[in-house]
């Protein structure tokens, strides 16, 4: 096990909707920001799902932003009374909430080019609380916000993705995680033990073991070795390596 | 909003896996656990994703299991070193862990038959909390657990989706939640400020407004009713029709 390293940037992702807790939509932005995070340095260590319901974005949000260097939350800022995240935030964050005069012109510019109507409903996407920066939305302009170390996204995956492009260059990044995967042509129960002396005499690393089902051999299993210096992940890989090896050997 | 009931079966899901932070292996259980569990009539309220870290697991799963009627958690039980679900659950209740004969016996069994060695990391996979009853494993063996209000399940979702059915007699189920959606043909904006009058209108459901694209007529909307009572659910429905009905008249 690796400790913790403090010049690692951290985060958490809180996903905001019921429709992913009933099971009509599936989500599709969790697995897409853990790579995009990685491809950043930024370590994924949490993720928590939650309805829309007030009072637990707020505990989720507080949660977590207090524990993680930053909290991307998505869904939840549309233009309808499901919508509850901008409020939610500022709510956690104990500051008020308002139509912010930046995203109001965003949407009126946006809106207005394309001849929709500028409603209550729509107005409401341009509510932000006190003190965040906006971030861009190059798909249908309503913003999504920075407050604090929190990230507000939208749910839909396109408009999530250039949200995410947005907000990158405010974020401090680390050194990207290097991984290596070794195919061991063994069963998992085959090198767990061999597995977990490896583990233990290369502290500096991270070894996980993953068994799936090869459509020629049958069960099988890669052996993910994962670190941040890569002296240690190549020792580390040699090492599995030999272990593989060696079980092969004794197995015949 | 509509309230917590007390006689409806809550649920949480506890994802265990390094695999799924780092964006490596995308989850395809939280959905399929989320339609299942909708379908027994239990509601699904939270869902956590943690690393394969003791302190974390134990963390989680307190808080969950304290807070709803059952946690199902996912990942970590496989021969493996960095398989720590089973130890950490039986720190989280406070009871030995040790090979439970009945496990014992299923892997004997089921690994004898196929001719493959009974080994030390294998038999970590018989390693039980005092306590729990066993879940059956139709794929591959090994079985889940449930320690209290607990399910422990595999990540292999092939494993998972066995476990669950042997998981789901022992559960107690609620009214199924119905569900209808109502396809609007309008932009969200366009009747979100009406659509907040019929759901506050409508106490007994649970309206949520979903956008989409449509390839015809470009950004459409799903309205999406949920309630256990029938009645409510149609009256709401009919609400929902005719506010689409008028806004699209005021709109022509």
């Amino acid at each position: 096990m690796v400790t913790s390293n403090p010049d690692v940037p951290t985060a958490a992702i809180l996903v905001i909707g019921d429709e992913i807790l009933s099971g009509r939509t599936k989500d599709k932005n969790i697995g897409y920001i853990a790579d995009y995070l990685g491809a950043l340095g930024i370590d994924l260590k949490e993720v928590r799902i939650v309805p829309d319901e007030e009072a637990e974005i707020v505990a989720g949000l507080n949660a977590l932003r207090n524990r993680y260097m930053y909290v991307f939350t998505t869904g939840g800022i549309g233009p309808t009374h499901d919508d509850i995240t901008a409020d939610s935030v500022a709510k956690a964050f104990g500051v008020p909430i308002d139509y912010d005069p930046r995203a109001v012109a965003i949407l009126k510019e946006r809106l207005g080019a394309r001849g929709i109507e500028i409603n209550e409903a729509r107005m409401r996407m341009a509510r932000v609380p006190k003190g965040a920066e906006l971030v861009d939305n190059k798909v249908s302009g309503a913003p999504g916000f920075k407050m604090g170390n929190v990230i507000v996204m939208a749910g839909v995956p396109s408009i999530m993705q250039v949200m995410l492009d947005a907000a990158a260059p405010l974020l401090k990044t680390g050194v990207k995680m290097e991984s290596v995967s070794v195919r061991a042509d063994l069963r998992e129960g085959d090198l767990g033990t061999e597995l977990a002396e490896v583990a233990r005499s290369h502290p500096r690393v991270m070894i996980g073991s993953y068994p799936f089902f090869d459509e020629k051999i049958g069960p099988n299993t890669n052996i993910v070795i994962r670190s941040r210096d890569s002296k240690a992940l190549a020792a580390a890989k040699t090492a599995v390596e030999g272990m593989i090896g060696s079980v092969k050997e004794k197995m015949k």
